[in-house]
């Protein structure tokens, strides 16, 4: 059953907006056994007309997001209804709803909105739970014509209508004798894409029923697998085998949401004391929902007077190892073990740029010190020279990963 | 010049990764007054061929990303080489700047990796400095074949390559009389899209020769002006008045980017004390290239002790009101103050979910404490029922908005 995506918006295409949608419609289809087979992006306005004749007749189901929002470029409800023929009926519960939605935030219906209670014959609403603009849905009459589906486009409202009246209209549409296929993803973490392939990829590619696929991203690689459950199931334990202590998650999850299951499971704390990292370590952790039971603080010393202040890391470290350095980072996050009564402690110090690098200490330099209660601390140099966000990132995923490694020889 | 972009990833429509090529790529070439018809995305493998036929003829220049790697799924080159009829060719000086780009982190060149020294006939190499698979040109000779560019799929390798080599031989190939147009951007915080509209945007649209668009997000607009400068120029002083008090910035601009402009501009220091947030507050600030002259330090106290002890919150105002409450959120933010010694000083305490709500604090509650120096602080009372990292960019958004009103009545 071949399903196509197209998405109207002329800022995903000025680029002043990442297009989200296409991850967000991937994941779900796939747990109905469905896989997009191609999704286009077009400007607001008449390019759709084109866009989706091109799609009749190849592709059974159709989702389109965009353009029924109130405003002048908002015309996707009107080109649809009349490609398909359909004439535009105004449905008072629709603007019923708009208005008691709008009530409770004491806004007034804009008469701009009321377009947005236009339903074109023969399709179906979807109600908006989370904003003004419904969705519509075409079924299909003739084998030329998808089922089309108009969505709105901010995440919020399109998300929670895609679950709750998209996916069940879906499942209802699936040919009964669809194949199951499962899709894992073993995440390796500190390992290059061709090491990946090397060391298990090849050996799979042999394998009738398997797909292979690979992704890579800084200091990680994802190794695809799809198959059917038994087969995947026969072949995990291989995989496990292969990528040995890279292999940092099987379930897609963040080296965050890794870590905290581990801390949570050894009953362990933890403390972060982030200097080139401004926060972001600490972000990941609590975007962990349920971090709270191992996390209690954490420390943004930017300035040396912070470190020294807060952390109490000695002023003659500082003075004879400079603030990027083994020792540093060694002794911040001894300081925020000690301060937040933890277990464990991470910290961050180095160079994100784009100013600050020195001929010994270039920018992309960092040191991530761990330090675990009774133990000496430790502190490992990296060099990572990106751009200011991504050696954030990186820096806080080696941070991540020290902890996960150490959490992992717990008791052994 | 029509510019077409097909981007192969099976992970970009399963949704394992996002495509951010495409706002990369249709804000480098808006640059050159070049914009993106229509991007494509489809999977690796044999679906480039008949997606690539489709865009001969209607496109002048066409730029596919991914497919050049290392691994069994990367036969883009391939591909293209024999749709277009030309034979690949070894090059050796690929496989030499592959053999010491890898040297250099003790890594041998891999066998599959020689395929990426194969170069089609006709074809120029566009040099990878980031990673080992080069990048292609192909110039058209002939007005059925547009100029296509093969591209790797890594955002570091693909960056500076497209900055590097692509841009320069596309500048060569714009006609000569290309009108220049500039695109603005007005960020309103805290305002409808609906009421942006009315109060400024129908008006622009009256005006020929100027293109208008909006991208709403949660708690901000973007209204898009796109023309000559000249004609921007006259009607920017009425959108300016228009949009008041809540136009954050004209330079898409985050909000964190405008508030540490602000403080450098006014010599004023912040700290930051994070409940709710978690260090995604912090984060955002030191996102900023320069951060650091503004910003010294920042807490995340999650836990209530932390809040007493690093931050000074008295244990009855806790007891009395709770951890979420105006009363916590002033006293965390004047905490970080004293503390840090800072002019400003920003605080969030509330409910991110998706456990934790009460009939009185549901999940989604959050209270945004500012204090500045010498005068009483203040607290804000906010409602974001969203999922947790939404609710923490939102949260975050509103605190760095009344910061930046604030620093804008400065003196007045």
């Amino acid at each position: 059953m071949r399903v196509e995506v197209i998405n109207t918006g002329t800022e995903l295409l000025l680029g002043n907006v990442i297009n989200t949608h296409v991850a967000y419609f991937g994941q779900q289809l796939f747990k109905l056994g469905l896989r997009i087979d191609r999704q286009i992006c077009i400007p607001d306005g008449d390019a759709i007309r084109e866009a989706m004749k091109e799609t009749f007749g190849r592709c059974e189901i159709l989702l389109v997001t965009g353009g029924l929002g109130p405003t002048t470029d908002d015309i996707t409800r009107e080109i649809v209804a009349e490609m398909l023929g359909r004439e535009l009926h105004f449905d008072d519960s629709i603007l019923e709803g708009m208005r008691e939605r709008l009530q409770k935030r004491s806004i007034p219906v804009q008469e701009r909105m009321k377009r947005q209670a236009m339903v074109p014959e023969g399709a179906k609403v979807l109600v908006n739970d989370h904003g003004t603009a419904p969705g519509l849905y075409f079924p299909s009459d003739s084998p030329d014509v998808p089922h089309i589906f108009l969505l709105p486009g901010p995440p919020r409202e399109l998300k929670p209508m895609f679950e709750n009246k998209l996916l069940p209209i879906v499942k209802t549409l699936r040919p009964a004798n669809m194949p199951k296929l499962e899709c894992r993803i073993y995440r390796a973490v500190g390992m290059g894409e061709s090491i990946v392939e090397q060391r298990i990829g090849l050996q799979l590619t042999e394998i009738p029923g398997l797909e292979v696929g690979y992704c890579a991203r800084p200091n990680e690689v994802d190794l695809r697998l799809i198959g059917p459950s038994a087969l995947l199931d026969a072949h995990e334990p291989t995989v496990i085998a292969a990528l040995g202590e890279n292999l940092a998650s099987r379930e897609e999850e963040t080296l965050e949401q890794v870590v905290v299951t581990k801390l949570i499971a050894a009953g362990k704390t933890l403390a972060t004391a982030e200097s080139c990292t401004g926060g972001l370590l600490a972000n990941r952790i609590t975007n962990v929902p349920g971090a709270s039971a191992v996390f209690s603080e954490g420390y943004v010393t930017y300035a040396n007077d912070a470190k020294m202040r807060l952390l109490g890391v000695p002023e003659g470290i500082l003075k004879a190892h400079g603030a990027v350095s083994e020792e540093t980072a060694k002794a911040m996050a001894e300081g925020a073990r000690r301060s937040a009564g933890t277990q464990f402690a991470l910290a961050t110090t180095g160079i994100a740029g784009p100013a600050g690098g020195t001929p010994e200490k270039p920018v992309g330099t960092v040191f991530v010190g761990l330090v675990e209660e009774g133990k000496e601390p430790e502190a490992h140099k990296f060099y990572f020279p990106l751009d200011r966000e991504t050696f954030k990132w990186v820096a806080t995923q080696s941070a991540l990963d020290l902890l996960r490694k150490r959490l992992n020889s717990l008791g052994k």
